[in-house]
């Protein structure tokens, strides 16, 4: 009997994969080497595999989730006549090479394919907001969209298959920025205040206050950044390197570890320093770009 | 005639507040050192006073804003005795030390005292998401709320009056950190994808839909630094490093800026080594905290 959608490789992302589709009301196929791991899921309603062959014949669409792509290529090779006509989804985390790789290999053979990657610890996903990044063609990512869903927010962002790859360590780098921004904050009002400092849960509920304005400025900025010109709005970056500095002076005051201010004081610095004190923040991509922007 | 609201310093910010009060209907009264800043607040119906004691005398409420606290002190110190029965509220920028001295000065004299702080350029004041921060007694706050929610959204942080100055600079840190972690991933998309690279624009709509996870992280993450335990709810501090790992080599492979990634992969290396891998992030409070913590 047919299922919705096929999952390969029930580690400790891919079996939560085959559990959100589950519990979507999705009927679910699951193959994974070491069949222990797909009891769970069977006593849920999964059907199981006896190979991945047997999986991938299952139904229109193959989810597959193993360490590295050589792995899944090990392990679909037998496959390659089972696949074609089929969707195969890869949610293997690898690099932009290795996405367009695959999706070359996918296209040779007749498959349909999408790279994909999933921002998302295992206990995330299936929630509305846990991201999960498409590239490939689109009218396979819109035929599967709905499926795709139950495992969260399907964002897809375009045909070449290497994009998921590309955003996914860049919004990797943006969560650990924002992070350790946050804990530097919360280390500050923790050190201050009535009591001996603020609570990391008091403090936090301000910052999620503060986060929309955050967004603002982003999208602000985003455009400044495509148009090349970055104007000050009222707040120039004179003004940006004052208020660093001030953040230095009470991080030193308390102890704080002060790695993360004395990077954008770099950049901030050097802008200023190189006569751009009066344009916006914006102006400090070309910084960042380093030698890629000059 | 008594207005509802008295405004002492009309530069940049001060008549950007004086415009928002304003704006929400609320009679206001402006005094400013140079007269000409008051003229297109006057030309929107505020009442200019001829003194800073005519300002102070014209209402319940007097909002000030000037360059600095010795400034503020050195305007309102002929206002002592009118200030009494009335309410101050100081939205110059300062040290947490600063607020808490004029507090204890406004307290002797008999004043009601707000401290304050406008996290804002002019332009954003009066936006619904525009937030300026109070400490002071709560009474005091509760009753001029309704006036204040003209310039954004007023956020009441408890009654030590340095609190707004202790959040604000926590605050500009996060925003620095989240918007250098934005630019890094601009970046980095902008430097692959097809036709030469991922525009910021596009970039960060993806980023819109992943900043929810961002800030649901920092709220457990919250909890367990208070809590003072740090379980890792299936991402650990090795698979943090090993990912900010691939960060680093994709920003080498692009020439992208390397000191914000240093300065967290620094911090989490150091956990690691120290044998907290399979903690959570969270753990990294206790680095950041530096000799504070320890
Ligand atoms: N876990 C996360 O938080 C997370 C988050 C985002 C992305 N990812 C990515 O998702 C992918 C899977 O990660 P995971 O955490 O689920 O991995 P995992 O828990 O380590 O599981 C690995 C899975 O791959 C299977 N496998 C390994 N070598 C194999 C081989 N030669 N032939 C067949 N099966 C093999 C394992 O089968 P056995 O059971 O037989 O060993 C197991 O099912 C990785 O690319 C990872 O980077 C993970
Ligand atoms: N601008 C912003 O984006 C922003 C954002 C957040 C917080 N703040 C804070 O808000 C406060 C005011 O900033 P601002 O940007 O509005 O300043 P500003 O544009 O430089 O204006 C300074 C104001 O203070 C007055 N002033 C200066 N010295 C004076 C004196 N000795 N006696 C009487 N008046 C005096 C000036 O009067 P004259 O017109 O006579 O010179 C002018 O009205 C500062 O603490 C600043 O840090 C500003």
């Amino acid at each position: 009997m047919d299922t919705e959608v096929s999952v390969i490789g029930l580690g400790a992302l891919g079996s939560a994969l085959a559990g959100a589709f589950l519990s979507a009301g999705h009927s679910t196929t699951v193959w994974n080497r070491t069949r222990a791991k797909a009891l769970p899921l069977v006593a849920r309603g999964a059907v199981e595999a006896a190979s991945p062959e047997a999986a991938v014949g299952a139904g229109p669409l193959v989810v597959v989730c193993l360490p590295t792509y050589d792995v899944a290529r090990e392990v679909l090779s037998p496959c390659a006549a089972g696949l074609v006509g089929r969707t195969l989804v890869n949610l293997t985390s690898g690099s932009p090479a290795h996405a367009r790789d695959a999706a070359g290999r996918a296209r040779e053979l007749g498959v349909r394919y999408l790279d994909g990657a999933a921002l998302a610890a295992p206990s995330w996903v299936g929630r509305p907001d846990s991201l999960q990044l498409y590239g490939g063609p689109r009218p396979v990512f819109e035929a599967h969209r709905g499926v795709l869903a139950a495992l969260g927010d399907p964002v897809y962002l375009g045909d070449d298959p290497a994009l998921p790859a590309v955003h996914d360590i860049a919004l990797l780098g943006l969560l650990w920025s924002a992070l350790t921004g946050w804990l530097h904050g919360v280390a500050l009002t923790g050190a201050d205040g009535p009591g001996g400092g603020v609570s990391a849960t008091a403090y936090t509920a301000v910052v999620g206050r503060w986060m929309p304005t955050v967004g603002r400025l982003m999208g602000e900025y985003a455009r400044q950044v495509d148009a090349g010109a970055y104007p000050a709005g009222g707040f120039p970056l004179d003004q940006h390197l004052m208020l660093m500095g001030l953040l230095e002076h009470a991080g030193e005051l308390r102890g704080v570890e002060s790695g993360l201010p004395q990077a954008f004081l770099g950049l901030a610095g050097r802008a200023v320093e190189d006569g751009h004190g009066a344009d916006g923040y914006a102006r400090l991509i070309e910084y960042v770009r380093g030698r890629a922007g000059r």
